[in-house]
């Protein structure tokens, strides 16, 4: 194996005239996918480390590179290894990064291994995989650039994991610039971009797909909303329901949970010494159609995000969670399980 | 300026025995931030190209990596240059991004530019900006590496520009792993992260900030559906209202349109010979009602944005967007000028 580069004392005359971790956190605005680097050790044993300094280089031949601290561990394995193999990682393999990037444990633990080229140790279920011969080694101050001969990959559709500003990302992928929400033709009107107007647009879309199986049960949307919020919290006042449907229910939740209790779905809790509170919670009749809406809800949902992508569909809940964060202080009120169910 | 690598005989002997389009696509897999490197030309002109191959390699002594096309025709006033400047480019510059990809032209025009370290013209708004010294060039296949050793940097807050699989994407951060989506206490129940729980509360959340406003104005939500509908097509009738509006008024757009006549917002169009039709339109006061509301409910987004953040707003519009082309195929009826208003 060739390798080349500078004499390692011609770097040791520059210095760093600025903070480090300022210059580490510049270098993170630049956003990279995550790899794993594997190579068979000298023992035999399979070695791996997560890496995101990996980079395309040359198509033909085909290259690609990645660099190594001089301090790590596995150095001299990967100098003295003939092949390597790069793991480009799919955004449900975090934890997978995580394990790869600690010192020390048997990260291969209980993995599903393939076997590459030259005996490569190859992880499964990633975005990309390069099987390189490890072709050219060069100087790069603290670290050993690798350069590797791709001889051979594969790849799948699996949306990536991603790397920025020091935490992990979702990608998603961004409108063609030529696409422009539509506009009114009033000034100062509303533009097919505006959040209420998706937000609103999405949801009575999505809740329209469920309605029909509401009707197949002769019930409105009050209480579907309100069925479903009891399947939440096992017993449930009558102002928790109003504070976690305000908006939503208005006015309508005392009519709504006489309808239903009317109905044989929902009956009021046997009142206890220790919590005298006037609480509801679901019949077995309630539960079971309850379960039956959720069930019907949940299938509508799996089409729909496979329809989206399996890459948006992750980033597209994250975000409305984080949203919920801002616009949602009280969604706390929905949740929970401090009030045991009583017999 | 010191040159080293490998003979480049040595990589003319490898062969591709693989698709190269395949190899592209396999490499793209793996996202990447996006760079514009730039560097004076001995004209003094300034130069740039639009490179993704960038990565960092080394903190101590700072040196980063990018690498260029044997064919590129700035390939020898960049390995001429003392010095090359590297910036990260923000969300917000695709067409910076797409401008210095494009052979020729004079990519710089128009541009606001700053002067760095040896004249280096320095483009601004980016995420981060390193100045180098061009300190390695290596050899790597069809491409030159070039190694700058970082003598000055900045870095802004810009939520970054990112490629993956040939195409501009965003990055949106995602959920530490120990978040878990709350659970239902009842097994088949809804989890927190059911997209029609949060589509729902988004929207109810969001919606109820804007509800004061329709308070004020003594309108209900269905008014405001219908007032801010005609802001959108100039002259509705009541059957595309209907359409547009499907799943949201149901059965209450008759009565909502009386109640808006009745108080002088809407008012029926007058009839032509051309187009008998009966369309809706806004009075001059039903116009300047929801103006006052747009613009409340749009400081109500301003706000909920920025506390969302800069770079998650974009995402999460252009996800909501999507999910709308899979779940909305009518949204069509809601907008367009297709009829003239008349006088």
């Amino acid at each position: 194996m060739l390798r080349v580069g500078a004499p390692h004392a011609a770097f040791a005359a520059m210095s760093t005239a600025f903070d480090s971790a300022a210059f580490r956190k510049a270098l993170g605005s630049f956003a990279t996918g995550v790899t794993i680097i594997t190579c068979r050790g000298a023992d035999g044993k399979p070695l791996g480390l997560t890496v995101n300094s990996f980079n395309s280089v040359s198509l033909n031949p085909p290259l690609v590179l990645w660099s190594l601290a001089h301090n790590s561990l596995s150095l001299a394995a990967f100098r003295a290894a003939r092949y390597f193999a790069v793991h480009v990682l799919a955004a449900d393999q975090e934890e997978l990064s995580v394990r790869f990037a600690r010192r020390g444990a048997d990260k291969f633990a209980g993995l599903a291994l393939e076997t590459g080229i030259g005996e490569l140790p190859l992880l499964t279920g990633c975005s990309a995989r390069f099987q390189c011969r490890s072709a050219y080694q060069y100087e790069g101050g603290d670290h050993i650039i690798f350069l590797g001969e791709v001889l051979s990959f594969d790849r799948s559709d699996a949306p990536p994991l991603v790397f920025h500003g020091g935490r992990y990302a979702h990608a998603t992928r961004r409108d063609p610039p030529g696409v422009r929400p539509r506009r009114s033709w009033l000034a100062g009107s509303f533009g097919e971009d505006f959040l209420g107007y998706l937000l609103g647009r999405s949801h009575f879309r999505f809740f329209a797909q469920i309605r029909e199986f509401l009707r197949a049960e002769q019930l409105g949307d009050e209480e579907f909303y309100v069925l479903s919020t009891l399947t939440l919290k096992p017993l449930t006042s009558e102002e928790e329901l109003k504070i976690g449907l305000a908006g939503v229910l208005d006015g309508e939740a005392t009519r709504t949970l006489a309808r239903l209790t009317e109905r044989g779905y929902v009956r009021v809790a046997p009142v206890t010494a220790e919590d005298p509170g006037i609480f509801y919670e679901l019949t077995d009749a309630g539960r079971a159609c309850a379960l039956r809406l959720i069930s019907a809800a949940k299938a509508v949902e799996e089409n729909v995000l496979e329809q989206l992508g399996a890459g948006e569909a992750p980033a597209l809940k994250s975000l409305l969670n984080r949203l919920l964060a801002v616009i949602d202080p009280a969604s706390g009120a929905l949740w929970g399980n401090e009030r045991e169910r009583r017999p």
